[in-house]
């Protein structure tokens, strides 16, 4: 054993692999896919194809993506043994993500290339299965959403693009124009991060040609911890919290921080300025409080945001924007992690599929520290 | 971008974290459980014994053995809704370990310590959580194996121990003496070894505070890919090439290694010398033989080792011989990497113990290597 080597403990800053995916500028405030800037992206394109440059390499001219968004569309529906367990999970009233790591888990029993013999490094079988987890994703979060409260699912309708599809299928009405616009914009936006660790955990899982399937469920396990995927939630807790209070939002967020409270959605490990996911949402949130007539979840929001500007030097994440952005919309709070996986297992896909194309088994070390050369005493002399 | 930094690709040799539980010597072919020879414990410990060191840090005395024993026992029933998604994934015959991936997923649902908003970090949950997970596993196991045949799954039985319990689940009678005592010494000696690949896809998914569901399920994902877990299946399948070939074990050798064929089960990444794991099952596989009157398996195995030490260099690992000894017990060769999760889930457990206890979120970084500054052209353009 090397005793003398550095200690590595939560890898910052150790290089694991190049990727052609995102490259974040945490000075400059930058998050770029493939070279597009994310703001052009979140604006201009929709999220299959933003799914497509991420798979493919390229942006689609449009007769592409047509086929693609029919290739899509056609693989919403969930099998019925997948909805049997989704019904088992609903039942249990298992926690969001719990249910979701599970759904991803089942539908590889139901996947026709993911037979046991299959070559796991199989670029063509790896997008089309991707492309099944991602289309069916979406229907398999509103169903379970649907079944806990009593309600039966909405099936997917294949005229609707991805995002709209999906507040359909949740709410059982087709979505506004301006609601439909905010989540798809909300997907392309939350797609790919470099590697966070729910991404790295899929790299993990895949280095041992483990198939997609494993690679993914990984992930949304890893997405499900506090440290990670549970930010906009805690966010949109505190603000209901300010809501109840009566009190103003600035002298509320005082008080927290005097108490020792953190502020959630606050500050990220790679941004040094305001993350540009947050940005954009910040301007949606108040198109959506300003459509309602009621702009008081954004005006808390920018209020705490000042705030904590100015006495912390820190500038909001995604998370803080998100939100307010996903509660006016009337998604139940405890979705909106689930609601992440949605849109990032397109990245995870993305990454899995460039693991596969150069792999290598991804095994670091540990330093024994555990007791020498104990001598067994056997059970009866203990 | 620091572009300049070395690249870790695989992460091999880069200390993650410090360990107490497991440490290799891979010149002397020396494995250690907190200080015992894994020799010692394959002979003088049960599965139960060993997980209490693991768990515990101690081996226990009889008193508190029989306790954990009575706790464990108890907790190898499974539930009606565990039950419905294992006989789902049976209908639809899902490879094992992606069932088994599926299954532990599951049982966060049905678990009274998996509440959404329960501290990931509680040690004595935790434990208990990992204990259910390590009972219940061979119950699964058994249940599937069986439904995929058409039989219906047998009750586990509280007063056999972890290993014969799950040979009796598996085959609806009682294991013999001597299959009892293998499978329990194989149950021993397959259940840590340092930070390998599933050990780690569980650290760096408990990482994030994610619950020890969500990173004992990557762990099965990342342990069912054929760089890690699937080795001994492909051993198992080569002698049976060799058994119905007639020719001679090395001469078969030969001409395979003529043919560009890799021989499974030989060398290992972090042993120089004999894999001391494969020392303890080849006794085994021996006895195995000489109690059903015909050693051929064995004979075999022996053969090629001696021809692959003199023409490769190389010294069998544990897989080599694992294979022969369950397939001599009558367990069916797609169930041989099951097997192996079913003793790994009581490392597992310990590490990610070992990652609450001191936890860092695990997040390396890759290096940019795609297009810059590409200009947005919008859809109708392209």
């Amino acid at each position: 054993m090397a005793d003398d080597e550095e200690m590595k403990k939560g890898l910052e800053g150790v290089l694991v692999t190049e990727s052609e995916l995102s490259y974040i500028d945490g000075e400059e405030g930058r998050l770029v896919y493939r070279g597009y800037d994310i703001g052009d992206l979140a604006r201009g394109a929709s999220y299959e194809e933003m799914l497509y440059l991420l798979w493919y390499r390229e942006l689609p001219t449009e007769a592409i993506l047509a086929q693609f968004r029919e290739a899509m569309a056609a693989d919403r529906q969930l099998e019925d043994g997948v909805l049997n367990v989704v019904r088992e999970l609903a039942a249990q009233d298992a926690a969001p993500m719990s249910a979701l790591r599970t759904i991803i888990s089942t539908l590889s029993a139901h996947d026709s290339d993911a037979a046991d013999e299959a070559d796991p490094q199989n670029l063509v079988a790896n997008v089309r299965k991707g492309r099944r987890v991602t289309a069916k994703l979406p229907t398999a979060l509103a169903a379970y959403t649907r079944l806990r409260n009593g309600q039966e699912p909405v099936s997917p309708r294949a005229d609707l693009d991805h995002a709209a599809n999906f507040l359909y299928m949740l709410n059982g009405e087709e979505p506004n124009p301006v609601a439909a616009e905010t989540f798809d914009m909300a997907l392309v936006i939350h797609a790919d991060h470099g590697l966070n660790a729910s991404t790295f955990s899929a790299m993990v899982t895949a280095s041992t040609l483990a198939d997609l399937h494993s690679a993914l469920t990984s992930a949304v396990g890893t997405l499900s911890g506090s440290l990670h995927g549970g930010a906009n939630q805690n966010v949109m807790s505190m603000l209901r919290e300010v809501d109840e209070s009566d009190k103003d939002p600035t002298r509320w967020v005082e008080d927290a921080l005097e108490e020792g409270r953190r502020v959630p959605g606050m500050g990220h490990r790679v941004y040094d300025v305001k993350d540009p996911r947050a940005v954009i949402l910040s301007e949606k949130s108040e198109e959506l409080g300003e459509a309602a007539g009621d702009t008081k979840w954004y005006d808390y929001s920018t209020a705490i945001e000042e705030y904590i500007a100015e006495e912390k030097g820190l500038a909001p994440n995604v998370d803080f924007y998100s939100a307010t952005t996903y509660y006016q919309m009337g998604i139940p709070i405890d979705i909106f992690t689930p609601i992440f996986a949605v849109s990032r297992v397109g990245g995870w896909v993305a990454h899995v599929l460039e693991q596969y194309e150069d792999n290598r088994l991804i095994r670091p070390r540990a330093r024994y520290t555990g007791p020498e050369d104990r001598e067994f005493v056997p059970l009866g002399e203990r």
